[in-house]
Order: structure tokens, then C-alpha cells, then sequence
């Protein structure tokens, strides 16, 4: 399976995904300093894979730090972790790795040094093995709702390469796969960055998955021609309402998939629901630069594609409201999004509310 | 205003569309064979414009046949007509251009071959003259849908780079301009061969309207927003029960309007409504190769964005059922789609179903 992170032979081995899919190229780091280049570059992006890459890398700075105690070693790990804060503005999973880490290093205080060095390399380790772990689950929840034979649409990449394997919304293809079910996969290219065509179409490409690419308004003709039996996509943040915020275009889908009758699901894991959130009106959406959508990159460079000078709206995200959203697939099982609030009570029994398959 | 192609002394002068919006230039014809060429390599298009473009190079041909007699010199209309019916295999205004003239001709089997080729020239102006005049008025019916102060959205290019001037889209838009409403236009890029954010964004900054560049699935969120206040679009054909043929992301549009109770318009003079075709689900829809999705052109060559060897799906239009469409913007009125058919009997009376303002 396609990995977008690994520790192998005490190295940070990275794919460069910005090369992708014209160019494989791996990047073999040493260096922390380097893996914050390539979260900063853009070689490594989705949420779940900064996170692990972070966690990778402090660990791999941590090797070089010289202290004679605790003290002194986390006082080493503080420019470690700038470092990595400083690639990303709104990282927050840079941020979740990083009170990972120093709550073991806390609960580790009586160790050597060397042992605290094992023990940061063991974390990342556990980071990426977890990540894994949950999207196996929420892979094995939602290949429930995969029939044989079925069309598949997903947007944007919520695969593999943006977490540590398996993806989110990829998952359900995964194990449908390994369980020898046959679909078809559709994918939006995803305008402006194109991180359908260049991303997910490869990774499952890579699987062997049969997989289709389309432009972004495609899709509405292709469901008015019932070629597409159900839609999964991943997402950037739930929240406490069961709202979706995910790439610009998925909020269309939800509109069109309701207008056909089709079930629209969102695949994510419980860490990504806001519970301190109430609704989805609150989510602020980053509006990003006009280059991206006046000009596109590939092999060959960029070139632009509109006048000089024109205005351009971008908004980076939108957000479903949870009435459009069929069901969400965690990896606890696959709840109507109005009831994820009740996983908020850790005494909650989730059997009365996770959806039979 | 921006013209696609005029007649000026002897000559054919047209927009070489291909290199907007990054260069304008205006070919020179002296040959009716460059005006082929023109109108092969997509330096002009849109089906009224190039419906203008073969009169004009027939006119332009003609002038250099040396004949005794009308059948000599219909005769030597026979290569002229043949090379512009090359151009393009569904040429229908082409055929269409070249039935106008041979029915002026056979009138006048009389004049001198001299007159003959004065005919032809005043004929290929009349046709342009015509269709804007068609256009304008579709604009003085249309401008009354928009209000002072609203938001247009509009999809793909029907403007005046695909017509003789005006566009049918655009037309409503510029005749609220000259009675100085001020309002603003949202523009779709119109993924795959960009005609939104090539030549729509164009030729409405060209005008100094107002004007907006988003992605195609970019338009939901905004209308979510409350940003939209109505959309109106071009179309390649309107059949009998008023369903409409267009780009493709139009239906996905008007699902999106729908939705959002926003008013849909489509834009169209009389002549592409095709009474011989009941219903929308016998338009054959042109499926077209893979690169146009797999590549994106522009300042700077050609790039590809997506791995080799993808499959792809590139349906050209799709069909947009009559009972999304709120009214149909037209040259003899707003009508509902489904009084469309009303048209065909010449006895009817218009004013009892054409929608008041």
C-alpha cells in the first residue's frame, strides 16, 4: 500500500506528493529540519499525515540532542518543536502530536536519556501504527455499505497519502476490496489544486481499484444518468450538530446526491469531530489566493489560464449541514450525524445508536 | 463592444479566440481558405459566430470566381461551400449559413455575376446583422429579470465572442449596463476547456462589467451564502418540451438553484430550439477524448495534471430537465419551457403565454 511516511533505519522516508502522480520520488531525511521542509513544501499534506511526519521528525531530532538529564532533553525538544509548529499556521495535528509527545516524556521522567530517545521514536512509531488502526475500523464499518457492482464517487484525496494508510474515505474501498468485492471508483478532479486527479485517481491506480476521473460538474450528470450508487467522502472538521466541512465542491455533491437519491457519506475519525462546536455556521472558511484558480500546475510548469488582473473568489472549504449527510463512518461504527453528540457521553451505549448494516 | 469577426474592406478580420485571454489577435483574411482554417483550429467559435464566419468566407471566395454566367458561378460556389462544411463535422449553422445563400442566389439568377458578388457580401452582413440584432433583443426581455444591485451567475461563454455581438447570455447583462443598472457577475471556469475563465471573465472585463472568477464547484457554496441572486445561461439546443442541451455543469447549476429557490434562465434565440426533438432524453450527447481533462492549456504550453493511462469520462454537455428551468430568455419574449412548443403554431397568439416582467 501506497505509504506517505515511514521510519525506516533511523530516517524519515517521505514521499514528495507535490510531485505527484508525474514523479515518484522518495525523500530520505536526516535531518528534522528536513521534514519540516517537506510539511512546509507541501511534500507531505492531510491532516493525519503532518501529524505522524511531525511526530517523525521530533523523533528524529531528539536523536541528536546531547543532555545529561530530563531536564535538559526536553529543553533540547523545544526548538525541535518551533520547528514543526512553525511549518503550518493552523496545524493542528503538529499541535496534537507534539502534547502526545510530551505527555509521555512527562509520564517517562525517570528514564535515561537514551531511553527517552527510544522512547520518542517508539511514539511516532504508535502514532502512525493508531492512524492505521483507526482507518482499518472505519474501513471495516463502511465496506457495509459498498454492494458488489457498485459505482463509487469520492473528492479530493481522503486517502492513503493524507493519512498514515488506508485513508478515511478510501478506507471502505480498501477492505471492500480485500474482502474480493468488485466497484468502480469516480473521482473529481477537485479544482483549483486538483488533488482528485493527481492524488486519489493514483492511489487507487496503485491498488489496482478500477478507477474513473472527471471534471467537478460532471458528476451531476452522471448521477442523473443513475451511473453512481453512492458517494464517500473524508473531511476537515465535524462538528457537535453533525455539519461537514470539507473541500469547496463537497457541499454540491451532498445537494446533488439528495436530489438523486444517493447516499452521501463522510468518513472520518472520531478526533476529527469539534465537539466545541455547535454548528457549522460557526466554522470560519479559509479564502485562499487567486493563483490557484487563475493558474495550474503540472508537468510542464504552470501556466495561467485567465486575464491578468481578474477577481477571483476561493474559498479553500464548504460546509455540508448535516440534514444532506446520509451517515458518518467512524471507526466506532456509522452513525446518523445528529447523533454523533451522543458519543460525547463516555457512558453512552453507541449499540442504540450505531446504524445496522 | 468585442467583436469575433467582421466584414472590413474586402476583408474577413477575426479573433483569434484560441490565444485568449493572454493575446488578442485579429487575423487578416484575404483567402476564403483562411477563414477555413479559422473556424478548423477554433480561432472562432460558438455556433452563430461561425455560421457568420462561413457567409462571410463564401462572400470573401466568391470574389475571385471567374464566371460568364449564374450557373458558372454557382458552380464555382461548389469548393467554397464544400471547403467550410469541412470544418466541422456538426457544423449546423454552416449548413444552415450556406442555405441562406443559396436560397438569395436562386432569387436572383438574373443579376450579372458582379451583382451576384455584391449579394453575397451584403447577404453575410445581413446574417451578422441579424443575429445581433436577435441577441439585443433577447437582451431588452432579459434585462428585465435583473434587478439593480443583484448577482449573476453565469456558466461556460454564450456571449458576444460566440455570436455577431451582444452573446445570448451576456445580452441581458449589457443592455442592463446601457440602461446603467449596476450589478455584478460570478463566473464559472468552465472546467474543461476553461471557456469561462478564458473568454466569459474576458470579454465581460473588456466591457468594464463587473466580474467574479470561481471554480465550477465553487458556485453551491456561494449560493448557500445567500451570493447569488440569479443565473442565467446560454444553450447549445432547447428541444420541443423545453428541455435544455448545454454545457456541461449546467444541470449540476440548475439542481444548485433549485435548491436555493434561486431563479434559472436560459438564454436562446428562437432558431435553437429544435421542435423536431420531443424530449431531452433523445439529444445525443458527444462523449470527448480524455486529454482535454487529463491536460490543461494555457500562458505556457500544455501541462498534464493527472497520471498516464487514467480513464476518464468527458461528456461535452448534459441535458438540464424543463422543470428546472424558471423561463427561457428569448428574442420574441420569457417564456415558460414548456410553452416553448406554443412557438411552433404561427397562428398563436404570444402575448397570452409570454411571462409579464
Amino acid at each position: 500500500m501506497v505509504k506517505a511516511v515511514e521510519w525506516v533505519d533511523e530516517k524519515v522516508i517521505m514521499l514528495d506528493q507535490s510531485k505527484l502522480p508525474l514523479e515518484i520520488t522518495f525523500i530520505e531525511c536526516t535531518d528534522y529540519r528536513q521534514v519540516a521542509e517537506g510539511i512546509r513544501k507541501l511534500w507531505i499534506r492531510g491532516a493525519p499525515a503532518i501529524g505522524i511526519a511531525a511526530a517523525m521528525g521530533i523523533a528524529l531530532g531528539a536523536q541528536d540532542i546531547r543532555a545529561e538529564n530530563f531536564d535538559g532533553f526536553m529543553e533540547g525538544l523545544e526548538p525541535i518543536f518551533n520547528e514543526m509548529l512553525s511549518t503550518r499556521p493552523t496545524g493542528v495535528n503538529i499541535r496534537w502530536a507534539i502534547d502526545r509527545i510530551k505527555s509521555v516524556m512527562i509520564k517517562s521522567r525517570n528514564e535515561s536519556v537514551d531511553g527517552l530517545k527510544e522512547l520518542l521514536i517508539a511514539e511516532a512509531k504508535k502514532i502512525l501504527e493508531d492512524d492505521i488502526e483507526v482507518n482499518k475500523a472505519i474501513g471495516r464499518w463502511g465496506t457495509e455499505l459498498i454492494k458488489d457492482g457498485s459505482t463509487i464517487l469520492t473528492h479530493c484525496n481522503a486517502g492513503a497519502l493524507a493519512t498514515g494508510g488506508y485513508g478515511t474515505a478510501t478506507a471502505p474501498m480498501l477492505v471492500a476490496r480485500e474482502q474480493g468485492k468488485r466497484f468502480d471508483v469516480i473521482v473529481d478532479e477537485t479544482r483549483p489544486v486538483l488533488q482528485g486527479a493527481r492524488l486519489t485517481v493514483w492511489e487507487l491506480m496503485q491498488e489496482g481499484i478500477p478507477v474513473t476521473l472527471i471534471t467537478d460538474s460532471t458528476a451531476g450528470a452522471l448521477m442523473k444518468n443513475g451511473e453512481i450508487d453512492l458517494t464517500i467522502v473524508g473531511t476537515d472538521r465535524i462538528v457537535r450538530n453533525g455539519d461537514v466541512a470539507n473541500k469547496i465542491g463537497t457541499y454540491t455533491l451532498a445537494v446533488l446526491c439528495k436530489e438523486h437519491k444517493i447516499p452521501f457519506y463522510v468518513a472520518a475519525p472520531i478526533s476529527s469531530i469539534d465537539f466545541s462546536i455547535a454548528t457549522g455556521k460557526d466554522i470560519p472558511i479559509e479564502e485562499r489566493g487567486p493563483k490557484e484558480v487563475t493558474h495550474v500546475s503540472g508537468r510542464g510548469g504552470s501556466i495561467q489560464i485567465a486575464p491578468d488582473g481578474v477577481r477571483v473568489r476561493n474559498p479553500a472549504f464548504d460546509v455540508t449541514p448535516a440534514r444532506y449527510v446520509t451517515a458518518i463512518i467512524t471507526e466506532k461504527g456509522v452513525f446518523r450525524p445528529m447523533d454523533l453528540k451522543r458519543l460525547m457521553d463516555t457512558d453512552a451505549d453507541i449499540e442504540e445508536f450505531r446504524l445496522k448494516p
